[in-house]
């Protein structure tokens, strides 16, 4: 076993197939000797008690102090006026990238072969304001905000990710046809920063026909950078082309090497409990955290571990059409190692 | 040939390749007996040399006397300030309601199989508003609008549309887990409206994971009926689901019955005036614009002669990988009637 001193990582394992789903990966990890001591907060829709808040500032603070963190589906808490605590934790830690590779699974079949695409979308203001009123009886609006501040940070991550991981082109996708000023600043950011990644291909794509052409042909995209509405679409987007939000892992990138890896897809409380969901996405979550930290070997073993064991296809869980459970799953992957 | 008096109907041909295909729809609609006198107005991006504009009173006057009318691709007028003369056909005309069917055609081989969607998009206000500005220096807003009105109506049109159609179900997408006053309101005016129609089944899908679904498994819906942003993005999405803007028809729907059929791709300069232009959408629109006039007979003989010569596949235009011209096309489809 490891003798390195162990990095601190925070984790969520969050609501409904969460904590599972948080159990197969301590578990992976520990069958791989990540040298990883987790330190683990309950944030979901369940109040804590001595705060009165979905959110304490213990959890917060420990992701502001280890900087590294996993999450897993929060469910939103029930009732008017409370937003999603996915949401909250975005704002609150300034979380201003969010990363999501979709590629395809080997041996898992789709209608799609060898898409390899990084989708990194604006994770802080765009539609996502949360400014919006009645104007008149029957008349409403929503506020889009787009900054210089936010569209140069997320333009300089996704440039830098780029050439960090010998990508050959960044798409910036928008709809400055229509919102000049908004899309039109965003897209400006992006010019900027392509100017000074010369080696890198860079396009502007307009939301409507990016998503046509990722459907007709994903080979024509690498890298994708956009604001915030427009990054929740494709990349979900993107997910269906290779099975789903739980075959895909994120991460969200903060300000100061801030990096929470996080499970996008629900916290399915249909299935929550029996042993029945798919680690995958949370899985691949905590290797995108590794490679982070620059753990490669071990995120590569364990990478490669899981798409063994999809590929293998003796243990798949109910979602992929097997009948495997969580544990089952685990285990196989485990075996991999 | 017919003796029936003529039904007017206006011919924005528009620009690029909007002549070419024009023609061929003229070419295959006398093949075919279709009593419609065409009242054909120029539109585009060349100013009017009397009015100095680029949309003249007698253009849209003729869509308001004729209630019916057929549009090729118009381009933007270039130069800070012009906007989308499609847009402003909608805006000036209310055409508040895009019906875009999107089918798998016969003989034409995609990733998925059986694709049989129609979109509905609210075709005037929420994000296309127009109104932006910039706060201050670096921070700039656009003003999504939801009304009450264009909302009902649009809802109204859908369900109607779903049920003369012999439809199943109606799906409202929305970002409303965000977006909670406007797309709220949109989602309340679907349910208010899919109150009256207990025969046909209703669902409100969030539009990530509508994307998601679409790509995944397109059978799961019908029609989907949304806002006017969503409804650009996800009626391109389904285009491409069966080939893309080149085979696809759409219809906008104004108050008083009118109906302006559009082709919705580009006006393709690069291939303008070279007989390589697919007609196929605008015809497909000009089978659509048919159908609202109740030439069903007509409307289907076209229809299955368009089918037909793309499902033989000797004659065939280059984007859809044959070497045909776009007078040969219009000629194989004329031979079929
Ligand atoms: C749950 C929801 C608020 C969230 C979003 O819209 O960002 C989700 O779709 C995501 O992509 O993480
Ligand atoms: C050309 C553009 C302004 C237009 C739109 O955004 O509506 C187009 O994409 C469409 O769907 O007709």
């Amino acid at each position: 076993s490891s003798s390195t001193t162990p990095i601190k990582a925070t984790l969520f394992p969050g609501d409904g197939i969460g904590p599972e789903i948080a159990e197969s990966v301590k578990q992976v990890f520990t069958a791989a000797d990540v040298a990883i001591e987790w330190d683990e907060h309950y944030v979901g829709t369940e109040v804590d008690p001595r705060t009165n808040s979905f959110l304490t500032w213990e959890s917060l603070q420990s992701v502001l102090d280890n900087k590294v963190g996993l999450k897993g589906p929060m469910a939103t808490p029930i009732g008017k006026g409370h937003r999603s605590l996915n949401l909250t934790l975005r704002k609150e830690l300034n979380l201003y990238a969010n990363v999501r590779p979709c590629y395809s699974l080997p041996g898992y079949k789709t209608r799609y072969d060898d898409v390899d695409l990084i989708t990194i979308r604006e994770n802080t203001e765009g539609e996502y304001s949360g400014l919006e009123h009645q104007v008149v009886k029957g008349v409403v609006e929503s506020l889009k905000i787009i900054t210089r501040k936010a569209s140069m940070r997320v333009a300089e991550y996704a440039f830098l990710y780029a050439k960090t991981h010998g990508r050959k082109k960044v798409s910036a996708i928008h709809k400055a046809n229509i919102m000049q000023k908004t899309d039109g600043l965003f897209l400006k950011c992006c010019d900027e920063v392509a100017a000074k990644y010369p080696e890198i291909e860079y396009e502007q794509v307009v939301i409507d026909n990016c998503c046509m052409m990722l459907v007709k042909n994903p080979a024509l995209f690498d890298v994708l950078v956009m604001p915030n509405l427009y990054g929740d679409i494709i990349s979900d987007l993107c997910a269906g082309l290779v099975g789903g939000l739980g075959l895909t892992p994120s991460c969200n990138i903060g300000e100061d090497g801030i990096a929470l890896a996080e499970a996008v897809h629900g916290s399915a409380p249909d299935i929550a409990g029996k042993n029945l969901a798919n680690p995958t996405a949370l899985l691949l979550s905590g290797v995108m955290m590794l490679r982070h930290l620059k753990l490669n070997k071990q995120a590569e073993q364990i990478h490669s571990a899981i798409i063994n064991t999809i590929a293998e296809g003796k243990y798949r869980t109910a979602d992929l059409g097997g009948t495997s459970t969580t544990t089952d799953f685990t285990n196989a992957i485990c075996d991999h190692l």
